[in-house]
C-alpha cells in the first residue's frame, strides 16, 4: 500500500475552494526511495523537468566543448524559458554558432509567457518563431550534437532519429530500466517523451545529484550541468517563475525543473539526493506547492531562504484588482 | 456513502496522464437529486456559473425593462465573454445607457481571452480596461439595478451594499438555505461568492429550468434570463468558448455557464432539471467534460448534435505543431 497522497489545497476566504493530489518521490544515487507519498511507483511523463537528463549528451559527447557553449548555453538547454530577450536573443546566437537558425528547430513557435516579452513583441508588429518556444535552447542542444556528430539535422524530433535514440540510451541508464516497451507520447514542443515510474525518475535525479556511480564521462557532465543551471537559474526559467526563484533564493543549494501537466525534478548536490514531484490532475500551482513541501520536509531551506520564499511556497491567490483573496498551500496533515 | 466521483482522463499517446476528480448532481425541481458522482454535500463556490442566477434581479426589479435591455444585454450580464468586439462594444454602449461608463465598473481590467481580440489590442498600442474584464456584463447589469432601484452606484461589489444583498436574498430563497453564515469569499472580480452546497447549486439550476414554483415575477425573470442565454449562446462566452459552443449545437434545449475553479452550470427547460459540475482539483477542462458527460448521460443531445460536438466533448490535446497528442475525456466506468 503506497503512503497517502500529498495533499495541496487552495484558499478562498473562508473555504478550501479546490484540492490536489500529488505523488512525489526523494531518491538517494543507490535508487532506494528515501520517501514518499502516493503511488510512486506509476509511471509518468516527466516532460520537460527531465530536460537536465537529457542536457548530458550536449556535454558527454563533446558537443558543448566544440561549440564553446558556456554556463548560459547549457542552461537554456535545460530551458523551459519565459521567451525574454535575453533567452531568444541567446538561442539566436548559439544557432548561429552551429551554422543553423531558428528555422532548423522543429518545436513550433508561441508567444513568450512573459507578459512584457509577449506584449513588446505584438506592439512591434512581429510573429512569435521558433527561437520563441520555451523548449528552443533544448531544441538547439540537439540540434548542436547532431551537428557535432555528424548526423542529419532534419527530423531530428522523431524517435527513430539518433538524437533521440541517444537520449533514450541515456535514460535506460539513468533509471536502470528497459525502456524499449514503455509508454510514450508526443511532447508540447514535438520529441518523444517516454513513461518512467516516478520513483525511477527521482533515482536518476538523485544520479545527477551525486554521480560517483556513473561513467566518468558521464559524471563530468551531470556535474557541469547542474552547475549550469545553479550558475544561471534565470536563464532556466525567467523572471517571476517559480523554479528560477527557488533556485536564486536557495543559490548553490539545489537544481530545480517543472515539466508540463505538473511535474517537477529537484536535484539536490548538497545532500545527495533527487526528488520527482506529479500533481495527478497535471496542475503546475499543485507541482509548485508540493515540491516546495517536500524541500521543506528535506530541511533544504534555512530561516531566511524560507522567508524570503514564503510567497512562493504558499502563493497568494489574487483577483483581478490584485487584492490577495486566498492561498495555495499543502495541507499540513499530509505533509507530515 | 457518496457516490463515487466522475473521474476525467486526459490521455497522451499510449497512457493516461493526468486525471480529475469532478463532483457532480442533477436535481429537479422540487429540490431532489436525481443522479450525482462524488460528495454533492459539500459546499463549492459557485463562481461564475450562479450569473444565470444573479441576472434574474436584473430582470425581476423592472431595471432590464426601464432600459430597453434586450436578450444580448441579458446575455451578457450572465456571460464570461471572451472580450471579443461584439463583447466589450455592447458594454460600453449599455453603460451609457444608464448614465455611466466602463470607469464605473469595479471589476478590475485583463486582457482578452480570445486572442485574436488580444493581439488586435496590444497591435493598436490600446491598454485593456475594465469593459474588458469577461465579467462586465454582469458588472453592468448590477449598476442597471443601482441606478434603477436609487441605490448608490459607488461600491456595488461590497458584501454590505444593497446590490449584493438583494442578491444574498435571491440566492436564499432559490436554494431553500439562510446563507448569513455560509463560508464567503471574493471573486476573481471583486464580489461576494457564497460557499453552497453542489446539490442546492443544482437545484437553483432546476428551478430555473422550471420556475413553477417561483414566485411570479420570479418565474418571468428566470424564462426569460434562460430564454436570453440560449438566444445569444456567443454573448455568454465567445467564438469557442465550449458552453457557447455547446448552446450553439444544441439550440434550446441548453443554458451552460462555467465558473472558475473548475464549476459548470446547466440549466434544461425541456427536462426541468438543474445541473452543476466542480472539478475538485479546479481544472476547467475536467469541468467541461465532466459537464459534457453528465449531458449525454441525461440524454440531452441528439446522434447529429454528439457527432457535432465530438471534440469538444472529448477534446483533442495537440502540441505547438497542431498535431493532436491525446484527448481528454470522461472515464467511461466512473460515469456508468
Amino acid at each position: 500500500m503506497p503512503n497517502p497522497p500529498l495533499i495541496v489545497e487552495v484558499t478562498r476566504g473562508s473555504m478550501v475552494e479546490s484540492r490536489h493530489r500529488c505523488i512525489a518521490a526523494v531518491a538517494g544515487p543507490d535508487g532506494g526511495i528515501v520517501k514518499s507519498w502516493g503511488d510512486f511507483e506509476r509511471p509518468i511523463y516527466g516532460r520537460s523537468a527531465v530536460k537536465p537528463l537529457l542536457a548530458l549528451a550536449l556535454v558527454e559527447t563533446g558537443a558543448a566543448d566544440a561549440f564553446g557553449l558556456g554556463d548560459a548555453e547549457i542552461a537554456l538547454a535545460c530551458a523551459s524559458h519565459s521567451g525574454e530577450p535575453r533567452h531568444v536573443d541567446r538561442v539566436r546566437a548559439w544557432l548561429k554558432r552551429i551554422g543553423l537558425s531558428a528555422a532548423d528547430l522543429e518545436c513550433g513557435p508561441h508567444l513568450p509567457y512573459d507578459e512584457p516579452s509577449m506584449r513588446a513583441l505584438l506592439r512591434s508588429g512581429r510573429e512569435a518563431d521558433a527561437a520563441y518556444n520555451n523548449c528552443s535552447g533544448k531544441h538547439a542542444g540537439f540540434l548542436t550534437t547532431a551537428v557535432h556528430m555528424g548526423e542529419p539535422t532534419k527530423g531530428y524530433i522523431r524517435y527513430e532519429h539518433p538524437v533521440q535514440q541517444r537520449l533514450l540510451g541515456l535514460l535506460e541508464q539513468l533509471t536502470g530500466l528497459d525502456l524499449s516497451l514503455a509508454p510514450r507520447g508526443i511532447d508540447g514542443c514535438g520529441i518523444p517523451t517516454i513513461g518512467i515510474p516516478l520513483g525511477h525518475t527521482a533515482m536518476a535525479m538523485a544520479r545527477l545529484a551525486d554521480p560517483v556511480e556513473l561513467p566518468p564521462a558521464r559524471a563530468v557532465a551531470a556535474r557541469r550541468v547542474v552547475a549550469a543551471m545553479m550558475a544561471e537559474p534565470h536563464m532556466v526559467g525567467g523572471r517571476g517563475e517559480f523554479a528560477s526563484e527557488v533556485m536564486a533564493a536557495a543559490a548553490g543549494k539545489l537544481a530545480l525543473k517543472p515539466g508540463a501537466e505538473g511535474v517537477y525534478a529537484a536535484i539536490l548536490p548538497g545532500l545527495g539526493l533527487g526528488v520527482c514531484v506529479k500533481a495527478e490532475d497535471g496542475a503546475p500551482r499543485a507541482a509548485q506547492a508540493a515540491v516546495g513541501a517536500v524541500l521543506e520536509e528535506l530541511g533544504v531551506f534555512s530561516a531566511t531562504e524560507r522567508a524570503a520564499l514564503a510567497d512562493r511556497l504558499r502563493p497568494p491567490v489574487a483577483n483581478r484588482a490584485g487584492l490577495e483573496v486566498g492561498r495555495v498551500r499543502p495541507a499540513a496533515e499530509a505533509v507530515l
